[in-house]
This record gives C-alpha cells, sequence and structure tokens, in this order.
C-alpha cells in the first residue's frame, strides 16, 4: 500500500478541491474484467489531516449527490448535501477530522464516468463507458486514499448507496477502516428497488434525445427522460406520511380544479420541479451507470451467499442506522447488516429513529441522528485518540 | 328515472356486448360543467335479467380494466380480468345474477373517450375531449341503467378506481343500490397516488410521439412513454414481498451478470413486458383522463368535507375489503371509509385479507376472498329475494 506524503494535502486546513487522474499504467481493474485507464477521481476534503494520519473521515455519496458534502455545491449554488452534519462543530467535525468526499467513478461531476474521454476514440464514452459496480467504485476510493498517503480510515460513512459504500469498503478493506457507519442502507438491493431503478432507465432510453447514450456528439440531452426518472425515484425518497403532511390534497396556486392537465395539485408541482432542477445538475448516461451498480450489489454473494462472512473477523466499530418510514431501505435490510455482524462477531450497534421523512429523512434535521451520531463519533475518537479540536 | 324494457337486455341470457349512443339532446353533464354529446357507453352483460329486474349487478373497472370482466378479451384474446370471480357458480354467479360491466366514459374500448371523435370537428377528440370525474363516470353508468330500464342494482362491486364508482354509486344514488362492494380503494386519492399518477403523465408527454395529445391525426403512438407509466405503476400494484417471492434477484436467462443494460435481472424482463404488452390495448390519452379523474377523486369534498355525510340515511349494505400488503389503497383507508359508514348508521361489515400479493390481489386467486364475498353476495341475495339458478 501506497504510504506518500501527497503536497497537496499535507497539513492543508479548510476546504479544498483536487483531481487526479492516474496514469494509464495505473489501470482501475473492474469487477466485469476491463481496465479503465486513464482513471480520474475528483474530490474534496474539509479540515486538516493530523500529524499521525489517523483522522481521515471518508464520506460517501448517494445516487444522485457527490463529492460536494458541505460547503457550496458549483452548479446550485446551495449548501453541500450534508451541510448539516458536516462542518466545524457538526457531528462529523472538520475542526477535528480530516473530511473527504470523491465522485463516484461513473459519476458526472468530475470523477471518469460516461462523460469522459475515452481514449480509444477521442470522443465522450457514452455507453462505451465499461459497467461499474459499488466494489468498483470502492476500489478507485482506495486508491485515492493512497494517492493521499492515507493508510486507514478513521470512519468511512455514508447513506444510501454511500452505505453500500461502507459495508463495501468494510468488507474489502477491514484493515483500513476503525469505523463505520452504514445508514439507510441494504447489503443487498432488493428487486423491488431494482423495478424502480429500471423504470427510471426505461424512461432515459425512452426519449429519442438519448440517442442511444451518444447525446452529446448529437448535440441533443434526454431532459424529458432524466426528469421523469428523477420524478419516479424521488416518491421512493418520501414516505406516504410525509407527502401528505406536505402537501395532501392542496391545491397549487388555485382555488378549484382546473379540469385541464396543469399541475393542479401541490404534490405534482413539487414533482415537476424536482424533476426539473435535477437535469440541470446530472448526468443522462451517469444515471444509467450508477443505478445500475446499486442494482448489482450483493454483498453476499462474493462471500458464498453468506452475509457475516464478509465481516469475518472485522475490528471495526459498526453503527448500523435506520428510519421507521424508509420504505426504499427499511429496517428489516438495516437489521439484516447487523444480524450478519454480529454472526461475525462484529462490534455493532444499531438505532432505527422514528419518523416520517422516509429515505431521506439521512440528508435532513433528524435532531435524534445527529445526537446518536455524533455519540458514535466522538466515543471512536477516543477510542482512535484522536484529540478534540474544538 | 326511465323504466323502459330495453330490446336488447329483455330475457336475455349467457355473454352480450352492445354499445348505445345517446342522442346528441341527450347529453352527459360533466362536473366541469362542459356537456358530453353525443355519449356513447360499450358495455357487456352475462346472464339474464330475472322478471322483476332485481338481480341487476353492476361491477366497475378500474384504471386499466374494460368491460371484459368475464369471457374472451376481443384484444389480449385473454380471459376477462375477473373471470376467476364472474362465471356460472362463481361468487358473481352468472346463472344467478345479471351481470352488467361498461368501459368508462373516458376509456378506450368503446365509451366516449379522447379517441372518440370530435362532432365539431369530425376527428379524434385528442385533448379536446372534456375532463372527466369518477362523478361523470357513474352519472353516465347511471344513465346506461335507465337505458337498460334497471332503476335498482342489486349490488355494485369494484376494486381500485372500480371501489371510488361503488362509493361514488352509494353516495349519489342510494336508493338504487342495494348491495355495494368496494375493494381496495378510497375515498379520496393519496398525495402518494397523485405523484404516481402524475409521473405516469408526464412519461406519456414526454414521448414526442405523444405530440401534444394529437398523435391520431399525427400518425404516432407515444408507445414509449405509455411503457414506461405502465412500468412505474405496475410496481405499485405488486408488493416488496411479493416482487421478493417472485423474482428476487433471479437473473433472467443468464449464469452471470451481464455488465451491459440488458434485462439482466427477471424483474426487469418481467416489468418490460408488462409494458410492452400494455400499449397493445390501451390509448395514451386514456391513461391521461383516466389517472386524472381518479386523483381529482374525493367523495367528501361534495359533502362539506365529511364523508359520513355521503352516507347519511343510507339503507345499501356494504362490504369494505381491503389487504394487507396494499400500499396503493391501504387498509387505513378501507377503515377511514368504515368509520365514516359507521358513524351515517349504516349497515358496514368489513374484511382485511392476509396476502402478500398487494394491491392486484383483488384481481388474483386469494381464496378466503372468494369465501367471503360469496357469504355477503349470497345473504344479501336471499335478503333482496333472488333465487339460486344453480
Amino acid at each position: 500500500m501506497s504510504t506518500q506524503i501527497h503536497p497537496l494535502t499535507s497539513a492543508k486546513g479548510g476546504e479544498a478541491g483536487e483531481t487526479h487522474t492516474f496514469p494509464a499504467d495505473k489501470p482501475l481493474t473492474l469487477d466485469s474484467g476491463e481496465r479503465l485507464a486513464p482513471l480520474t477521481i475528483a474530490w474534496k476534503t474539509f479540515g486538516t489531516l493530523n500529524a499521525d494520519r489517523s483522522n481521515a473521515f471518508l464520506i460517501c455519496h448517494a445516487l444522485t449527490g457527490d463529492q460536494y458534502v458541505a460547503g457550496t455545491h458549483p452548479v446550485t449554488g446551495k449548501p453541500g448535501w450534508w451541510s448539516s452534519m458536516v462542518g466545524p462543530g457538526l457531528p462529523i467535525d472538520t475542526n477535528r477530522f480530516f473530511v473527504i468526499c470523491a465522485n463516484v467513478i461513473g459519476g458526472c461531476l468530475g470523477s471518469s464516468g460516461p462523460m469522459s474521454t475515452n481514449p480509444e476514440t477521442g470522443s465522450q464514452y457514452g455507453l462505451s463507458f465499461p459497467v461499474i459496480t459499488v466494489r468498483d467504485m470502492v476500489r478507485a476510493q482506495a486508491m485515492l486514499l493512497d494517492h493521499l498517503g492515507i493508510e486507514t480510515l478513521f470512519c468511512v460513512a455514508g447513506g444510501s448507496m454511500g452505505g453500500m459504500h461502507v459495508l463495501q469498503w468494510a468488507a474489502s478493506y477491514p484493515e483500513r477502516v476503525f469505523a463505520a457507519l452504514p445508514i439507510a442502507t441494504a447489503a443487498r438491493h432488493s428487486a423491488q428497488n431494482i423495478a424502480f431503478h429500471e423504470v427510471g432507465r426505461q424512461a432515459i432510453m425512452a426519449d429519442p434525445e438519448w440517442n442511444g447514450g451518444d447525446y452529446a456528439a448529437k448535440g441533443t440531452n434526454p431532459r424529458k427522460g432524466l426528469a421523469v426518472a428523477r420524478m419516479a425515484a424521488h416518491i421512493t425518497y418520501l414516505s406516504e406520511a410525509a407527502l401528505h403532511r406536505k402537501f395532501g390534497r392542496n391545491l397549487q396556486d388555485r382555488a378549484a380544479l382546473s379540469y385541464k392537465f396543469d399541475a393542479d395539485f401541490q404534490v405534482e408541482s413539487y414533482l415537476r420541479h424536482q424533476g426539473m432542477t435535477f437535469v440541470d445538475r446530472f448526468d443522462a448516461n451517469s444515471y444509467l451507470y450508477i443505478t445500475r451498480a446499486m442494482d448489482y450489489f450483493d454483498l453476499a454473494a462474493d462471500f458464498g451467499g453468506v452475509l457475516a462472512q464478509a465481516f469475518k473477523g472485522a475490528k471495526t466499530r459498526f453503527c448500523v442506522v435506520s428510519f421507521t418510514s424508509d420504505w426504499l431501505f427499511p429496517t428489516v435490510e438495516g437489521k439484516k447488516i447487523v444480524h450478519a455482524l454480529n454472526a461475525a462477531g462484529a462490534n455493532v450497534s444499531f438505532v432505527e429513529f422514528e419518523t416520517d421523512k422516509g429515505h431521506d429523512a439521512f440528508l435532513l434535521d433528524v435532531p435524534e441522528m445527529f445526537q446518536t451520531l455524533r455519540g458514535f463519533i466522538d466515543a471512536a475518537a477516543v477510542a482512535r485518540g484522536i484529540g478534540s479540536k474544538r
């Protein structure tokens, strides 16, 4: 394992964003058997790596997330997607930890993905980009850590697909992970979740502007298809109770039904807005690749079908988190992870939070979650000998 | 109320299919204030109307259903959608009852809908067809019954949107309904259900072959958009448990992942098939109109927001049915109907069936349901004085 000290990250405080391209002779070998080279990874850091390099905190993003976990998002101008969790004095305290968040491979914000240039053709990869897996994404993250000279992570945390990365990290590189925080996730993608992803993919592919994935060359953009995919997915991120509480059957800017196909109801208007704004910051082919990676995720499959084997001998301390109203990654999936960790004799705690906010609860203001995660992280930091810088 | 004896239906046994066009001077006045004329209704009957016209059994179909409740569907060649329930000796016994099932207005199998000819233009209505409501659909059904010379229905039954019709019948024409069987339904459409419908509509409208609804004139057909709409909806008709039981993560006709965007998983292949076969038998504009009607449904809204008022003084005997794994019309919605009926002092029984088959359970083989519905119907028939013809 590389332990070189990368000049860009030594003793740097505050916020930084970097991109590194590994040369063609350092390819990423993929589960498909293909090799991805050159490999580019884009990432952000927050805080300062301490002298003994023990305070690195990797955050893994969800399907439509990116490396802008805190700070300001360069495309939307909005706060990073976990600004409530990551920052000075927050549960993931950037005064104390060196936070790293990298765009997944297959993504569209700087890391190698279908929008990257295919070195063999000189044009965008499009669908010639190889199909990747969650394990491939994690392999790329490990290459980044090698590049940064970080041998061991104090903690890996993430929700949804990010939680899959956390589990894969613990399974693939147990000695490199001191603490792990998989949130609102599962050790394998369910049939229903695959089904919803397939609807999204078909919506994109049905858009003639998708052009077989070659829309960049054709000067088109499957915005409508991607918006429909986002709308369908967005429903699954919320709960029926939250939709009822937020919108119910309230009408949008009108006193009576229109008897037309306008967005009469607030929930329609909200969904259309979600679809339309999403396409400004996301690439349709990336959506195909990343949903596919999630569908392929089945951690136990690499261990003879026995999930506990994935965590055999694990010294990592785990905190598994779920939410009562999350029907995309319900508590039963979190419990399966916990059972496997217990069977493997691992150090694990499990918390289910009562909320009507659905799957997206992990991104939202759930005070009990902040308190619990702060407790878990602080205790792990003490065990790891990381002092407070507050 | 008309009580004329229509020659086509007097003393007819077996199965029959009819279409009637009401003349332009007998328009259907819609909730929107518009008038639909001429109005055409297409329907099927099974069994024989008895001498005192007391054995008429109206079955109301769901969103993508039609009048082919039994017998053979003329487009698909498959058995009617409720062949397990409707037929000689079955719970809805065609030896005993005169079963009527009419295509809803807005539909695409013979009743007036967006595929009909707009008399003002001589071309297909397309989006110039007026937006209709569940109450409008039921008004049209009542006109059909007048036309058939049937004053009182022995029973009205239906699942999903058909259950909405049942509730609307009981509220609009209480004196015409002896027994009512609303199944897997709700007295108003939820925010989540509106959201899923809006995804379907946007998928259709995103298809350039939709052409603003004018695809008939343009010689196009938004098959891809309609297929995506169907795929998304189809997931909501099943349960996570049923999808897991039927498909799990099983691969389709292959031993290993393809690392492509083919339908690797059986659940993907199944969904694609559902989408592709649906477009052969359904019209995209009809899908827009009928989903809109369901979204608009809020029975209490017509009664000062108090659902019980809708059933005030009801003499109809009700049996409300729900299924444990139905997350589209969950049991809590059925219970709201029951509470309102109880508050109105109505005669109501309530049954929740334990099944993992989801919303579609009402169409499937659930023996306990058959047994219970047979019991309710037989008891009501005795009370109505309808003899057995078996």
